[in-house]
């Protein structure tokens, strides 16, 4: 699995406790999600369908960079299913990992179509140019 | 359940697509969830420790308005358990439910303490004054 | 009068002397007034027209809960009037009120036109399901 | 009165109709209502106290260029009142007045204290270096 | 030169080492410019096209309040070349300046079109109504 | 060079012509330049001190990636130089590149101090784990 987006912990990213505000790391998953599987499936129309239980490991406080994981674990016929990680990018201490996170391939009219894709085309060599 | 904390679904909240993003729906909750938890455990100092699975039933769209419905289902010793409902305010079609959203009471230290609580003391009669 | 809306004063919503920012306060006050507008005239179109004076009584510091109480107070031809209290949730000081806030119900030209209301018609049993 | 601060707005400050959201308006006159007061007050530590009644007289959409004029009114011992109003930068047609915004001088315990001021000593000369 | 638009630095300007963020400021920055040149060129199509070097002075912290000051320099055929400077309104210490940033006037398509303009228009005087 | 963080162009990102919005692409870059330079220098503390020219060669539009790439050009005592793209993650067209943008490492007092390294030590085979 690859690390790609990074995100510094600013003071708007904190709840009142000073820590990260658990709700703002879940736009941010969300966002890697949806990108990555847009960039998977060839397709800018997608949207979120499921995601397995989320369990908050460890937090990060202010200062503090962490990078999301990505990774396609099942292709369906119109659905992708992703594995995603967070750490602390210094310590690679886990942050949090969600097992599935599921997408649909939709249509102009959001209706589910087939995306035809079965395995992982844009690889870890991508990083490469 | 009581809906308390109501949206109206904004420019900045859709995705390139056009509908809500699922990223600034789960960023809601979970400071719809903390606001219950703080409440109940009478403790500002309350953490996101778990989420159960998450189905997104149906999505919404410019200018609708949503609503979020929480109850506490379980007291732990240092933790409190809640259930949560998310839907349109108007056709009431719900958006999605996530049966187990998990807090944890801490102190100054960021440490796990009992919170002393067995059942719901803040309740629906709240609303009358 | 019924409180829905919470919030949790976080970083964000700070002025640069630690107390929550007015500005913010009032961009809440007007999206929760847009929604009981919405709800009430049973129609998404509706403009701020007029809010009457605004004292600040009392502030809120980071971690506070906050909840936003609206009511309707007379129902014009084509407006709707609105009075509201913001207050601490959990000691239930006063924040502010605001005696009038004046919706205008407009068609798909912005021009303002009957909304057929009398009465409030969405009550507080809403809450009950 | 001069008008200084400007805003461009972006889809990010519009309601669902279109048009501005009047809450974002709000925020932008309550930071630049705040500048002039910490400017001819010379103390960082001010608190919005009170506004008067607000008269949304036309709205604002999307690369609209508005812009806020504040001018003091009225010095108090411990206060400042402020007129203000914005309009649109092209056609210079009014958006709000707002007739008296009252800002408090405070000390670092958030009591008002003495400012000291009589009249507006931060004048319009100032734009000419 | 003329300094209009005032931001006071919240703490969701900051960067985590307490300062205002240069992402913040340069977004700042760019919205001013282009609210400048929209008004020169009297067109609300223009594009940024290119910002020479940028030396970051000096830094601003929490409750702080700067202004930026832009000028335009040079005219070309469907170009506009601005000069800003952002500094420290009250201490006037400069926190940055730059040099050229070029905004090109564009039509529907996005294609560079002459804007008929030679020199500044929309003058100094403008502050006095 | 390595490309990390992406972004998915969101309605919130636009200017009010429909593209994505400069100063916002800014704020990014800035972010993940700082990101780079932390653990380059394996210090939370660096300031950007320096951007050279920026072209704008193309823009992107709403539901476009875009991806980052940086990459440490020169070490100096207290400084880091480092070169940036931004690109279409689909297409690779090319959006912008800064030849230059130098990082200070500094202390606590904000003075700058010698960083000790004098060549990447974070590589990109730190993605393959």
């Amino acid at each position: 699995m690859n690390f790609h987006t990074r995100k510094w912990v600013k003071p708007e990213d904190l709840n009142p406790n000073g820590t990260l505000f658990g709700g703002s790391l879940l736009k941010w998953i969300d966002e890697e999600a949806a990108i990555y599987a847009i960039c998977q499936l060839d397709n800018k129309r997608v949207v979120t369908k499921y995601m397995s239980e989320i369990n908050f490991l460890s937090s990060a406080t202010l200062g503090d960079i962490i990078e999301m994981g990505i990774i396609a674990t099942q292709f369906g016929t119109t659905s992708l299913t992703l594995f995603c990680e967070v750490r602390n990018k210094i310590t690679r201490h886990s942050i949090l990992t969600i097992d599935k996170i599921v997408f649909v391939n939709i249509d102009e009219e959001f209706n589910p179509v087939p995306h035809g894709k079965t395995k992982i085309t844009y690889s870890a060599d991508r990083f490469k140019d």
